[in-house]
């Protein structure tokens, strides 16, 4: 792959997500326009198929370049174990250029999964970290809210609910400028007695973790910008997530069936219908483009299956800040002050 | 307290509730009314203070009764030590009824942390019932769908979801109609192999239950009628809940903001919010009344703190169906065929 001297250079698993090749293609040549001076990129599979799209869309870019990956990995696949079975796959490609410190970061809209997995066993963990985290990017009342651990770590010990807590707060303070972002810990109530026995404990570590931990959070207080960084296992973070992002398609059935109940009301919603679309926009997760998966030696954005090129485009920018803003560094220093309460737990 | 022959009786937590005695004592009498001939209901709490305020709304109902209690449930307690310290709380009085054969249910619109203590060791559980269970009632796409547990009882043994699917599907077919209802494990993948190590042991539980259990089914399923009963920990389910009852608010919220952007926004959005409100009615939970803990030796309907008079109402109407219902019965019955699963778990 030609390389230029001091761009990022930034890989896209161009056969993972619902609508790729095609979105993943016209989504990297998107970022490659939009910053040429200062990033590659790399398409990463089946190098006949992904040439002759570039070439049936006229797309001829200097920063945009081709790796062959034989293999796709597809709905039949499992996931976790496409490490194994498909060790030539574009996403497993796509991750081994990390490794090979022939890119900097990827990005993938391809089973999370596999991601995961490839991701971890490819690059492995960063230094003192146990788990690795998704962090999910919420649409609060006001501004983003993010909730690690959005579905990569299920049945966490309290130390990983730190570990989440210590990469969630350096995501949001270097990537989304949040300055000593306040960390709320998802409970049952807000009081320290309210929980599990995993919050209990938890609780504990980010009292005095010097984080800025403000306590305990109920669901309720997801959205409200209490916080700005909630803490959870990803069994309960995904359970949420998934949640939250079924209200849109939950308020579209109540709409109709309200819009079916006569003529006029038929006719009213279809003119009042643009407006609500609009206000439940802020809802529909599109165009966060994708989330983060911290805790790895490397960069990698993960986007949902349905990513349009302009999602596929934002993960790029995203992967790009996130090499940029060196924030595994800035995590691995910071660990070393949580050695200790790490290590007793 | 003077007593007719047949009648159901119910005990009403009068001082339990953010508006109470008032909307206690409106509700309870417009149960009383409505329910004339089949039941008699209790008002629990300072006499003095109910009698005035029944005097002053005209009330004067023979199938409506006060049972004196001095002492009051306040926001400084902490709720689950209220059992032993405050014994003549209107809460204790209202349960103690029960327990003395002397009521047949009660309603409490206090604090649910108080009235599951209070319930848990003045009445006790159901033989064969580890933990009781607090089944919340979600407007699914369709029609209603349950949630159990919905917070009474966190860090669960697999045998405790089983516990909840068996009482959970027992209150769908005989208080919401539905036939056989499908029952669902909360998890974050479909398939058996997705979810923690709860969920991993609960699944084959509840596969060998002979209950109709469906599966995994994730967040994003909750509300789509998919299943009628969900099952899951009272942490998770307390977590979803909240945040799903969170949406309305934070709906308000961006409603708001975008009439803001503008004098024709503004207008507009006086103009259609009484739609979006029409429609958003159906997410709000005030018109359930309350819902239902399940696994005491009793019949106890608990409702939200700012429960309306006919909110009161129709706990109250919704206390007497589970007696009429004979609901703890049958749970001991079907009980005896999942003794075997249970204890081997």
């Amino acid at each position: 792959m030609k390389n230029s001297s001091n761009k990022i250079r930034i890989a896209v698993d161009a056969m993972g997500g619902d609508y790729a090749p095609d979105n993943q293609i016209l989504g990297a040549a998107m970022a490659a326009k939009a910053l040429k001076e200062s990033i590659a990129v790399t398409l990463v599979g089946k190098e006949k198929v992904i040439k002759e799209l570039l070439n049936k869309e006229g797309i001829h870019l200097d920063n945009l370049n081709i790796e062959n990956a034989d293999e796709v990995i597809t709905m039949s696949d499992v996931p976790s174990e496409t490490y194994k079975t498909k060790p030539n796959s574009s996403l497993a490609v796509a991750v081994r250029l990390q490794k090979e410190k022939k890119s900097d970061g990827f990005v993938s809209a391809g089973n999370t999964g596999a991601v995961l997995a490839n991701s971890l066993l490819r690059l492995g963990r960063i230094e003192g970290i146990d788990r690795p985290t998704i962090g999910n990017i919420f649409p609060g009342q006001r501004r983003e809210v993010m909730m690690f651990d959005a579905g990569a770590s299920t049945d966490c010990k309290p130390k990983h609910l730190l570990e989440f807590a210590v990469m969630g707060s350096l995501f949001m303070s270097n990537m989304l400028g949040i300055n000593n972002p306040k960390v709320g810990l998802l409970s049952i109530g807000e009081e320290k007695s309210k929980g599990n026995e995993l919050t209990f404990e938890a609780y504990k570590l980010l009292e005095n973790s010097g984080l800025n931990f403000v306590g305990n959070i109920e669901g309720g207080d997801v959205l409200t910008n209490k916080v700005d960084v909630v803490v959870c296992d990803g069994f309960v973070g995904n359970i949420v997530l998934k949640f939250a992002e079924s209200i849109i398609e939950y308020l579209k059935v109540k709409f109709k069936k309200y819009a079916s109940q006569g003529f006029f009301k038929k006719l009213w919603m279809g003119m009042i219908s643009g407006t609500v679309k609009n206000i439940l926009y802020d809802l529909s997760y599109e165009h966060y483009g994708g989330v983060p998966l911290l805790g790895i030696n490397g960069v990698a954005i993960i986007g949902h299956g349905k990513s349009s090129p302009l999602a596929i485009k934002n993960m790029i920018l995203r992967a790009e800040e996130m090499v940029k803003s060196r924030i595994n560094d800035k995590i691995k220093e910071m660990l070393k002050d949580y050695k200790l309460i790490s290590n007793n737990n």
